[in-house]
């Protein structure tokens, strides 16, 4: 973690952004993360501690909580001491004094004070959408509400205020980012290097978490690491790498003070891309450019993720896949078939950045986000900032159910040539990324 | 997964036992896991499938549920079929009917009729307790219970039908936990030839996942991968090796139909142990084989613990570490200073299996458990059956604040000679574990 001070300054900003919006008062409440069961409530996952947490003070350990009083401008945490079975069990660690001092709060109460506290602030307790069932049970009980009505009653002035706060990277953050990309270009290079035929997807995941795990840290999402790259978030390893096909790999490390990397390459599996992958994989550079091209601070991402299906449109229509006017095409939302999400996101503490505030509060200023297959699934689409960190991560995919439906109901047909399109089937689907900061040089994975 | 009769088979044992046990009527309500959020919903842990749902109903699939009727004898399955979305971003998968064929049950439901059909059974409505917060709002929503009264309400008939046939290990069984075994040696095999003075616990974790997933499975467990074997539960990587020092690795496989693998290995990190070292390896050796030596069916696997125990204060006198008769000091709970875990615990489905349906009714056959430090961590004590499967994991642990807190108290001062076993604090902890079945050769990491 930081020095305290990292911490106080970034609550003192958080109490006078709410006040700038009219919350004076209140007390903001913080459930931190707890063990997350597997299986059994002894055998949990790795822990993660939540990122508004880790942002706000930091201590990634389980069962701990904390509130900030915005009229007292006072910080409390929430944490129990240690008793002689933990000492025995679970090993020496930080006395609840000592974890105050880490992160700078103003006191320290027993864990058990949380919901006593939050309850006594019902009507004026500020929190984010709980994403955790024992979070929510928990602010719950202590609110008088049902666990699902929780993230209607959650607090629009918090949000905006966490989102404009933590959208903009600090330089520390903008090194801890650079670390997990250094680690996850390493997962991919691991990756890329013991990729041969024979090799089972499930070998070559376990190859990129070796990597994120080594680093410290742990992978920041689930990999994708699949021969079948058509399927977008292929979470299955149940294939084995043959010759003349090609690999996706959708993977990247978090450090250990949480920041995440993200990202993909494609490559194939022999020694050489075929023809038609060569043209695909020309394709989604392209869309990488010229989605890259257009980025500056003000610029909505919308745009630059339309310049990236303009890019797409165009390489289709010179092989035949695709025909007419590539804007129209666009406008018409033809290219979505071949590129049916979002060119990129946030990156930060979450991977898909504060994802749990919701994608309108984060990517669209609060505005609706489109309804049409493709654009739907673009998580960013407002005018980017100085200091935003975000993927660029287009693709280009041939997928045989969507093409089949699309195909059927003559869906854009006159921008598609389904029967060009089948004959890409064998390519499967092509993605590659790279993070970028608002105003910097890009990092890719691409060769 | 297994063959659908298996599943069919399975649960027409679990309704005849019921019915002896005098449950002929009511719906027995088997949610399956969902998705578990890290730090976000759409970022999710690698799925766990609850393990009793895979017992009865086999499929690895997040988002799904079952009942059995037992007045009817009838097994419901509910599943929602395909979206277009779910088709582009995850991929084909079976269909509902397909699902139902999977598992062999009678019907297939829409996912939501699961707490419709829980709720229309309120008071007749058997389940086991609830581990994850998620089913337990879900379950309470039905039942019109608060998540956290939902343990109290558990079914005790049920818990014994499922524990009474779970723990008699059927060959398919034994044949996949070989498996899980055989894994879980490659785990330790692939870290004791990464080890070497300078490399990081993190990196020897690493290499042990790496081993688990390439095995198409998961690890069955956190791993405990530490230069400190003293702290029993060490979940964190902070540390790197060094020469002279011993590793402690506790880790196992868990396979892709979910039975798990358990082993502990310490072996040093230089040439060889040094002397101390090497005395208490023999003494963990010793009590690993005075367990092993008194399993037969019959015998309560609490005596097999005394004996390991017995073998640890008769190895510890003879280092002058304790002292007076081993008999009187294990009686008097002595040897837990350093020892303060149980020798074992069965294995399965779970790596502590149906932990989640308490120790208690696992592990004691609802008799209460000792209180007393040490053997009260016991997790087996019930009489052994042929076809359980279990592990021996003695060790013995040097425990800086534990020794100094009864060194404090001068608690069992008579038997232990704390000036002495300050003097051994340097080994740490050394673990060392096999897997067994009652009635035949055990499998140990032992060299």
């Amino acid at each position: 973690m930081f020095e305290p001070s990292v911490y106080i300054g970034r609550r003192r900003a958080l109490v006078a952004a709410l006040a700038s919006r009219g919350a004076r008062d209140g007390l903001v409440a913080f459930p931190g993360n707890n063990e997350s069961p597997i299986n059994y409530p002894d055998n949990a996952y790795r822990f993660r501690q939540d990122s508004c947490f880790l942002y706000y003070f930091g201590i990634a350990e389980p069962g701990l909580a904390a509130t900030i009083d915005l009229g007292a401008g006072r910080a409390t945490l929430y944490a129990d001491g240690l008793t002689i079975d933990d000492l025995v069990w679970t090993g020496p660690r930080p006395g609840v004094d000592e974890y105050r001092a880490l992160c700078g709060a103003d006191a320290v109460e027993p864990r058990s004070a949380f919901g006593r506290d939050v309850a006594a602030a019902r009507g004026r307790c500020l929190f984010t959408p709980p994403y955790r069932a024992d979070s929510a049970i928990e602010l719950g009980e202590a609110l008088g509400m049902a666990p699902k009505d929780l993230a209607a009653a959650a607090s629009g002035a918090l949000i905006a205020a966490v989102v404009a706060q933590r959208e903009i990277k600090e330089d520390r953050e903008l090194a801890d980012i650079e670390r997990a990309v250094d680690v996850s270009i390493d997962m991919h290079r691991a990756v890329i290097a013991a990729a041969r035929p024979g090799v089972t997807e499930a070998a070559m995941m376990a190859e990129a978490y070796r990597v994120a795990y080594s680093g410290g840290g742990m992978p920041a999402f689930p990999a994708i690491a699949t021969t079948k790259g058509s399927v977008l978030h292929n979470h299955g390893y149940p294939g084995t790498l043959a010759d003349g096909g090609l690999f996706l790999l959708d993977a990247g490390a978090e450090t250990v003070n949480g920041y995440a990397g993200d990202l993909t390459s494609t490559f194939p599996i022999g020694a050489r891309y075929d023809d038609r992958q060569r043209a695909v994989y020309d394709i989604v550079l392209r869309a990488g450019e010229a989605c890259a091209s257009m980025m500056a601070p003000g610029v909505p991402y919308r745009d630059c993720h339309l310049a990236a299906a303009r890019a797409i449109a165009e390489g289709l229509r010179a092989l035949g896949v695709m025909r007419g006017d590539p804007d129209e095409a666009v406008a018409a939302g033809a290219h979505a078939c071949f590129f049916p999400h979002g060119v990129g996101h946030q990156m930060g503490l979450d991977v898909h950045d504060m994802e749990n505030l919701g994608e309108v509060n984060v990517g669209y200023d609060g505005q609706p986000k489109s309804a049409e297959f493709g654009l739907k699934s673009l998580r960013l689409a407002k005018p980017l900032k100085a200091g935003m960190v975000l993927t660029i991560e287009p693709g280009v995919y041939f997928i045989e159910g969507l093409i089949a439906a699309w195909k059927a109901e003559k869906r854009h047909s006159s921008f598609i040539d389904y029967a060009e399109a089948e004959k890409w089937l064998p390519v499967g689907g092509v993605r590659a990324s790279g993070a970028a900061r608002a105003g910097s040089a890009s990092r890719s994975t691409s060769p």
